[in-house]
């Protein structure tokens, strides 16, 4: 274990019906004139939206809104936001929705408070040091951000995604009832459970030796979602199997399966190059990077994908965990090659250049991969 | 999974050296003027206390001192802690030590608040709605109090020691250095260990159903710490045990273990008649207590004894798993009889009484334990 700084301050109100203490949370945590930032039409039509306006309105909270995020979440709509906030002069923001639409406040709540381009911190050009307060209503289990301090948004010019990581973004508080996830369609369900194991795995290949106590948290968060997924994915209104993904979704992300060891991000880095391009569904890119990366990088380091496979899988070797990884993807009914996510003739070469121009000459820490390397993984998953 | 509201804000400051930060974390967290509570000699004779007050004096902060804290710490000292404060015009309170210490200045910085005795939050007589600013800095893992908000303290006048639970005593900072704990005399290490088992077990055996993401959570941390466990028992400088075993202690006891689910708490309410009228180790109280509960209730609901042996022990039936335990606790020299923790003649009846006075008629959920039901699990601890 190395040293570590650990602080995740979200309340987390969790059950059904917790939607209602939306103007509560926000009056008691946020502010009084709140910017709500959703998606679009689903949260419309299942009267989320009603619910949560109703809540702000008896609870005394003024608001404005900004609806139309849409997945993998571009600058534009960023900046349309601090317009907002600023014009009206918002003091917290209230995200409805999922990653994207929590992505996009996190940004905005930032950006109020900077004279400068929001798109600066983003850029590695300075440091977000205040933001304005954010509170989360989740509506899809997957991207972790209702408990992190990340935000992920794309630059329309150019097609840059970039991932922004800063504690000062974290929600002060998180309302999840699992029953708002009931309705979503069946292969956003299972890219959603897809990017939370990222999120874990991402922190679990790693390097830093004795890490005893964060191996099995993450080796049980793991288990936990192998076991749970079919159960949504045969009835999605299975209540308590959607809690269990839902929970297990934010304490991918939240920090807790990272502390005291060096992390690796570079299926995540692969995969952005894939979205920002060819605009894929996050979930769905990495089911199709993980398993091409493991099969690379496995042949250099194995160590940690044999006991991945051992301690989730019960398997005994690298190539067995990595297949047993595909299976249980192919069972929810995720691609496993570019081909199946529906891109024929992937530009390998673009998304290579794009990839190392954003991370550097050489990128990972688990196995470190310079160019060639990670055109060869793009490769892998690009063959049949 | 039931409904819950989850929220642990304290920052884990972990790693080598960071005593040193006592001074900053306390100014930018909790206030200028502090009452440093600790224990007492091996604080000072260690150097750790001058180190944190030299990085307080650095800061600038002023502060009064409350040493003295013994293990079940008792009112009188808190009723002195109060006194100081107010005296003093003290802001925030800094705990240097382990679970009593700690405990000793969360009943301080609770009770400065409130104009009557402290005790009534303890006797249930009232509910604490402040607190002064609170940090600490932990020398023992085990007790779990550095990111809990339970205070344990015993009443001297009549014995009665009584648990607790508030969020308003969350510390706002715990400084957690593994080297700190190299000192220790093995058999408060392995009391330690004993400890913060339990405190996950009485999370873990709950007829909650469908919990399995915070199952596989507890399962992975006692596993974890079964596997530690031995490595700082033979050489007690292998910091990297000490620093698993230090983390795992707080996991197991800041609520993340207790997420969604019924929580248990018999064999403390159990062990804390033990501690109150023998003045035994609590940790080791529980190594005495727990595998006898475990015995008895397991005639009536043995699910997740079954469960637990299978997925920390790898074994098949409930005495086996119960047999495990036991050889493990008997590994780190932990007594599993009344007459091994230096108890010959126990006054069970005593016992009880009090247990029962202070928790009613019936006693916990995974099986309900009536006065004969808690008697018979007080006589299996006085076997042989």
């Amino acid at each position: 274990m190395i040293a570590f700084d650990y602080c995740t301050p979200t309340e987390y109100v969790f059950g059904p019906g917790t939607e209602t203490r939306a103007g509560e949370l926000t009056k008691s945590k946020l502010g009084s004139k709140a910017l709500l930032v959703y998606g679009g039409g689903s949260a419309e039509r299942s009267g989320l939206l009603g619910k949560v306006r109703k809540s702000l309105n008896e609870s005394g909270i003024s608001f404005s809104e900004l609806g139309g995020v849409k997945p993998n979440p571009t600058d534009d709509l960023v900046y349309k936001g601090i317009e907002i906030c600023r014009h009206e002069g918002i003091d917290c923001v209230l995200a409805v929705g999922g990653g994207s639409a929590i992505d996009t406040a996190k940004a905005i709540a930032g950006g109020v408070l900077y004279s400068g381009d929001f798109w600066d911190f983003f850029a590695g050009k300075t440091v977000m040091e205040k933001a304005l307060p954010l509170g989360v209503i989740l509506t899809i289990a997957a991207a972790g951000s209702e408990g992190s301090g990340n935000s992920v948004i794309t630059k329309l010019d150019g097609e840059i995604k970039i991932s922004l990581r800063t504690n000062v973004l974290r929600p002060r508080f998180a309302i999840m009832n699992p029953e708002l996830t009931e309705s979503l369609p069946q292969y956003q369900t299972a890219c959603g459970i897809t990017d939370m194991m990222a999120h874990i795995m991402e922190r679990y290949f790693s390097n830093t030796p004795d890490c005893e106590v964060t191996d099995r948290l993450c080796e049980g968060l793991l288990t936990a979602i192998i076991a749970e997924a079919p159960k949504v994915m045969a009835d999605p209104h299975d209540y308590q199997a959607r809690a269990n993904i839902m929970w297990a979704g934010t304490l991918a992300h939240n920090g807790i399966c990272g502390c005291g060891r060096q992390e690796e991000w570079t299926c995540h880095a692969m995969e952005h190059e894939i979205s920002a391009l060819y605009g894929v569904a996050h979930g769905a890119g990495l089911a199709v990077v993980f398993p091409a990366w493991m099969e690379y990088v496995s042949q250099y380091n194995s160590d940690k994908i044999i006991q991945f496979g051992k301690r989730v899988f019960g398997v005994d070797s690298a190539p067995e965990a990595i297949s047993e990884l595909r299976k249980f993807y192919a069972s929810i009914g995720m691609p496993l090659t570019m081909k199946e996510l529906g891109v024929n003739s992937p530009d390998i070469e673009l998304m290579n250049t794009k990839l190392h121009r954003a991370k550097g000459d050489v990128i990972g820490n688990y196995v470190p991969l310079d160019a060639v390397a990670t055109a060869k993984i793009y490769e892998l998953m690009s063959l049949s």
